[in-house]
């Protein structure tokens, strides 16, 4: 039978109609097919959506619980199989009968464990769903979550949808690159966590991704590529048209083993890997932080131009080691201009400041100035762009501020300063010490990232995400 | 005037009997004087405290507020001066009038200032205080913090004693150490800022630690060193006698340049410090985190022997993100014993796991087998330390339980593993994504700690401070 393109494939996926669970347990707390349940329900976009399992039954609201697909009484577009292995070849015959256009198997337990018996299992199911024409994603993976469809295996993600698209082969490094990325001000368009890709693999879904609309800045994390020609092909495509950032995991020997034994990935080395990023212009980062680091660089300070920064703020010490983690990164901090210095000094008091750079102000984000210093600072010849250091530790503790109008206060001075600076300016925001000012930190960040601010956790984050984008702008003037 | 010893003054300034602050506000939100009369009045072990201000006045309480040193009615033992540096002179002479012994100059606006009036400024009062036989701490500094004593700056500080000390040239980075350690469970024996150390130097306040029978580790933030001989001295004395962490500030060139602008120190470069370093024996960092992560590693996990690691937990992506950051930070992760694995899989389905390393076995903390599996691992004789790296996530969101059960379940299944381990073990506890997920964390950290666990934010942060470690250690038994 004539199966669908991997295009159309991952438009029902991404957009299906209906949605059958195969392996809903009757306790919402079950761990599996009910937890895809749930996710969708909290959603609350899809409404064809069924529940089955051989022992029937009924949900907490009374919706039936169908003992197979061929109960529903509705079409299937998609299936999310959360049975066992041992049940998958009974489900696929139920699915080809029921006309399922997609599959997704959260079902693991194939070649990813090193076993004969499982690796020949694994050869039948996609044989099948080969010969029948339905396309699948995994298995032994998350599958879909979008904010846009309604479809995820995430009970707590956001409602609010974004315009970063993330291919991602672990299910769980995708939940934290959405969850991490969520906290960090990211918001998703469509997230496809893919396993195994016993059929469907990394260029399908990177494809779809360089191909949709509604997707700005497509995120990867890699741990085997099955197809690596096209996957260049893929790659380079993606790039001219929008910035693709890729954490490969198992660069390492023993990274590679775990690979081997998380996806059944032959990872390959840290050399390829960066002949390939050479070869297509992606951005290579090491780690889930710096994914979400450089998406925030690429989506909202694509006008960092040079590696000369001034940092503004926060404390003599604090100044120091900023200066350090700068200079580590391959920024370059040259001396404020005596001009620049002269302003500054109207109306800053000199004991306890310096103004060459880091400009070490008594700078609490909530004290007038702010705004000030940050103008006079970005019109200043030689620098490219700022970092305004903050710290959230104020707004608590016996003799401060309550947290709501510190708060309030950091906002009322921080906000408006992007609108002083003729220069790009990202923020640093400090370590909050304890749960009140998590809880600050927390407000400012959805604020701020809702304002338009790339805010990072370190000078360190922000240092090495504008290096690694200033050296990603100058290799493509290359291509 | 006959002056005292460095270790007679410090002992003056950790344990005063009796404080005056001049330059205390009748504002108590006023930063300044005041705040340290808060922290120690938070502290309440202090009875002995006076404040000053020329303008005189009451305290909330009724308390009077001296317009001069002379107006107290008891002896001075020590003096924090929060006066400006206009004030400065006119205090010493009240001070030495007042027979106090030792002064702390929170005053700044001397010759860190680049200013040739106000470094003359600075010495015309250090010729005072060494002419009247005044010990000083600073100037341009905090000064002293202990929960011991009762002295401090910190209004937010834990009232819990431990056995880390601290020297740190910077106040705000001081104040980081503390409440960034007491969040990772570390808690502070005697902590010193010290500023452009005119008198008291970063080696008296190594060499008092150093002599300290309440102190078992110190670290210390530096940017200058005064007397590089003694200090070399000094910290080679300390490290026969207990770990030595050092951050260096000020080793790249913009960080020197910082460093200039805020202590008036003349950095040195890297390669200096790292023969200093190895000169000497003590463990250098490159930021406070690194501090935190190596006070814990030498605090509770000093048994670590080898570098081959097994980490137990947590998902198939995350693992194979661990197996790299391990790699990477010069670990080694040997594959577990088929009889190790074979165990393993007696109670662990095989499904959606891997028992090689990382073992990534299903494991919510608080599901059985945590513990089993722990000792399983710790008994396999290709094994040095275990990470145990669990998440925080699952305790919060529409269908998991309520966060204060999945913290029991956690602790209850997480605290006994160090007792069923033969071998060292590290926790990781994974980043929590919201603000209850926080909460939980923060309690997980603080109960964990208290039962003697070192827990770190990342594999990647207990990787490289384990391998510090390992090689300190190496080093260590070439002296």
């Amino acid at each position: 039978m004539s199966s669908m393109s991997s295009q159309e494939a991952l438009d029902v996926a991404f957009h299906p109609r209906s949605v059958a669970i195969a392996g809903v347990s009757p306790d919402r707390r079950r761990w599996g097919g009910r937890t895809f349940l749930e996710g969708i329900r909290q959603l609350d976009r899809l409404k064809r959506v069924y529940a089955v399992n051989p022992k029937g039954g009924e949900l907490e609201d009374g919706s039936p619980i169908y003992t197979n697909l061929a109960a529903i009484p509705d079409d299937v577009d998609y299936l999310i199989s959360a049975v066992p292995a041992s049940a998958i070849l009974g489900l696929i015959d139920d699915a080809i009968a029921k006309k399922v256009k997609v599959i997704h198997l959260f079902t693991a337990g194939f070649s990813e464990t090193g076993e004969e018996e499982r690796a020949d299992l694994e050869s039948v199911v996609f044989d099948k769903l080969r010969d029948a024409g339905i396309r699948a994603i995994g298995p032994n993976c998350m599958g879909v979550h979008s904010a846009i469809s309604g479809l995820t295996w995430m009970s707590d993600a956001s409602p609010v949808a974004g315009r970063v698209g993330v291919f991602s082969q672990s299910g769980m490094n995708a939940s934290e690159i959405v969850h991490y990325g969520e906290r960090r001000g990211v918001r998703f368009s469509y997230v496809a966590s893919y396993g195994n890709a016993s059929d469907l693999n990394e260029s399908d879904y990177l494809d779809y991704l360089a191909n949709n609309d509604e997707t700005d800045v497509i995120l990867g994390y890699i741990e085997g590529v099955k197809d690596g020609p096209r996957f260049v092909q893929s790659a380079r495509r993606a790039v001219e048209r929008k910035p693709l950032i890729i954490l490969k995991g198992g660069q390492t020997e023993a990274g590679s083993r775990a690979a081997h034994s998380h996806t059944g990935s032959l990872a390959g080395s840290t050399a390829i890997w960066d002949a390939v990023g050479k070869q297509t212009g992606f951005i290579g980062v090491n780690g889930i932080d710096e994914l979400i680091d450089m998406a925030l660089i690429v989506q909202h300070l694509p006008e960092i131009r040079g590696p000369r920064v001034a940092v503004v703020g926060r404390g003599g010490g604090g100044s120091v080691l900023a200066a350090d983690a700068c200079d580590r990164a391959g920024l370059e901090l040259p001396w404020l201009s005596e001009e620049t210095q002269r302003r500054i000094g109207e109306f800053t008091p000199l004991a306890g400041s310096s103004f060459r750079n880091p400009v070490d102000t008594p700078l609490v984000p909530s004290e007038r100035g702010t705004g000030q210093t940050v103008q006079i600072v970005a019109e200043d010849p030689n620098i490219d762009f700022l970092m305004v250091h903050f710290g959230v530790n104020w707004g608590s503790g016996p003799n401060a501020a309550a947290g709501d109008s510190f708060s309030d206060r950091v906002l009322e001075h921080i906000r408006p300063i992007k609108g002083m600076s003729s220069k790009p300016v990202a923020l640093v925001m400090g370590r909050p010490r304890g749960v009140p000012e998590m809880e600050i930190a927390v407000r400012l960040q959805g604020e701020l990232s809702a304002a338009g601010y790339a805010i990072f956790p370190s000078i360190e984050a922000c240092a090495v995400a504008a290096r690694r984008y200033l050296d990603w702008q100058a290799g493509r003037e290359l291509f």
